[in-house]
């Protein structure tokens, strides 16, 4: 997607010195567009850890990266374990991530140990292009929800509510929630987006924001209490998010506060999708609110926050009474029974086991 | 209630000059307990429109003190009128503020003007007193719903979520929703509150925090988004709120995000309790979401924050996308039927008319 005209990608290898790894540093936007040079596994790793790069698919194309840059320093299949135990430990609930690092080592096992290093680059590339695509391919299925709610209303603007950052950002292009929107956007629909400032990180407010607003998309940012109110008096015609893990039967492990936004949406008959690749999905699972395990972050994230100052500077404050101590779980679950449906680069379905599969024969 | 062990009302009359109006800069808050003093109306007035006092309750015995303010000033019948619409118009969803200023103009219409004054202050105190009285019944009748939840677990912490603040620093003394928490306190039972942040402007993370954290009360802020985690995951007991606007209904107006809350406790069979003075019934509508107007607050409350920085100094911070716009509903409307029942001073009934009506036959 574009920032100001110019069409970028969240993560490639540097056509300069044709291995080291790009990045922006996410920690860093909206105030300033830092692109980051990874020369080592222990550098990807960090930046996962940190959230210097995030959003389930494209921490898994980073750490597909990560690998390509252990290899290059040590080839054995002993260090290429000990890279996927690293980075397989940067970040807990995304599946993705365990996909991504999974595939690597099922191709790089089964390569001799010279031929390593061509390949781990050859199947990063492929799983960055893969994932584009997949994101693409989104887009085109989910364009059509936006689409029918245009016709139904002509003359009036579509709304769109979203929850975190699943826009271009957090996956390597187009980005999963965002696709429809961007393709909508494209295709000259007057459609706006409600933001969820998305607290505590704000990835809303300061990512979905941030792209929205620099690609040329209508959108308002609002705190993450405002949907309900805004679903009860029909400010909202559809939410679509993202997200971190989907069980076989359709549950939804995405950002804290989407399963607060999914029961409004279903009191108040507003449609409520959520868009992912096919990688997002956990087979191995049913139940999320069970099975899946919620990362619990620094409190810190909390407490303090950091942001621009009047003069220009960056700072870091703290928002809350001094000595009260606070919790920060990062993800919640949604059960499937809230989904209107998922939208995947394959097309759309039930979330339920029987929708999935009707997509996903292969996984009978 | 106390900070720090000494003992405090959030607005008195100065004892030292007998008319002057103290209340705490809860701008200012948690960072330093400033006292105020007013010594005219249209100080009342900036200060309950800038929220250096908030809180439905307290706003309205403010606003009633501001009214003495006034009538030492000008005694007359015009100025009176002046001074009521100038303090009624500060807020606009608020019953209280209203009430408590006709109830003003009520005994002072009917007061020479000469001895106005002194009946001004006579009345403003009445108000104070009542609100403080009628806070520390509605902790009589809400307590038992925590004693119930001790009892069923021995041995186990009770779990409050509370939404914003309806503490003592909202109203003139003991809080509402804060109430019984504060009197299952001082009863000995072992119990911890959750402590939205209640985004924008942090009431819960500054306020409620504050209050609880300096009386003693076991707590923890987490970000709005993570109740209905919490709550799946059986970590709330009970939740208590309190209210800016009550309908005959039972539908209950209070601060951005509280009906996401309600539905999550509906989702997971989670009790939520309203605390309210009956000051806060409006009788006139039944319809809360059609007829309560929602006040649209500045957008600069979602974009920007103010807290303290490592140094000590207090910042503003800016933590949106720069160039995008926000929106700000301050208030969101809870269905009746959401509401597991209402805390009034006069005891517990269920949220509709029939309920209320059981409490308030003179209403019939």
């Amino acid at each position: 997607m574009k920032i100001d005209g110019t069409a970028y990608r969240s993560v490639w290898a540097d056509p300069d010195d044709g291995w080291s790894v790009r990045i922006f540093d996410q920690t860093k936007l909206p105030w300033s567009l830092d692109v980051l040079r990874l020369t080592e596994v222990a550098q990807a790793a960090h930046a996962i850890r940190t959230m210097q790069t995030r959003g389930a698919p494209l921490i898994g194309a980073v750490a597909a990266y990560g690998m390509c840059l252990a290899l290059r320093a040590d080839a054995s299949s002993e260090a290429m374990e000990r890279a996927a135990a690293l980075l397989g430990a940067t970040r807990p609930t995304a599946v993705n991530l365990r996909w991504a690092i999974e595939r690597m080592l099922t191709r790089l096992l089964n390569t001799a140990p010279a031929a390593r290093v061509a390949a781990a680059y050859d199947e990063a590339q492929k799983i960055a292009d893969e994932d584009a695509a997949q994101c693409a391919a989104i887009g085109q299925h989910g364009v059509g929800l936006i689409e029918a709610i245009a016709a139904r209303k002509p003359g009036q603007r579509v709304n769109v509510l979203t929850h975190c950052n699943a826009g271009w950002l957090a996956t390597v292009d187009w980005g999963t929630a965002t696709a429809p929107i961007y393709l909508a956007h494209e295709r000259g629909i007057d459609l706006h987006v409600w933001v969820d400032e998305t607290r505590p990180r704000n990835q809303g407010a300061a990512l979905t924001a941030f792209e929205l607003g620099h690609h040329g998309v209508a959108h308002t940012v609002v705190a993450d209490n405002a949907g309900g109110h805004l679903m009860q008096h029909g400010e909202v015609d559809l939410v679509i998010v993202g997200t971190d893990r989907v069980t076989r039967g359709g549950d939804v492990a995405n950002k804290i506060g989407t399963y607060l936004k999914a029961l409004a949406a279903r009191d108040n008959d507003v449609p409520f999708y959520v868009a992912l690749p096919s990688t997002t999905i956990d087979w191995t699972i049913r139940d999320g609110v069970a099975e899946i395990p919620i990362e619990q972050r620094s409190p810190v994230e909390v407490t303090h926050l950091t942001g621009r100052t009047a003069e220009g500077g960056i700072a870091t404050i703290q928002v809350t009474s001094p000595g009260s101590p606070a919790a920060n779980p990062a993800f919640d679950v949604t059960p499937a029974r809230l989904v209107s449906g998922l939208i995947t680069e394959r097309g759309r379905c039930a979330a339920s086991e029987a929708g999935l599969l009707s997509l996903f024969p292969e996984r009978r």
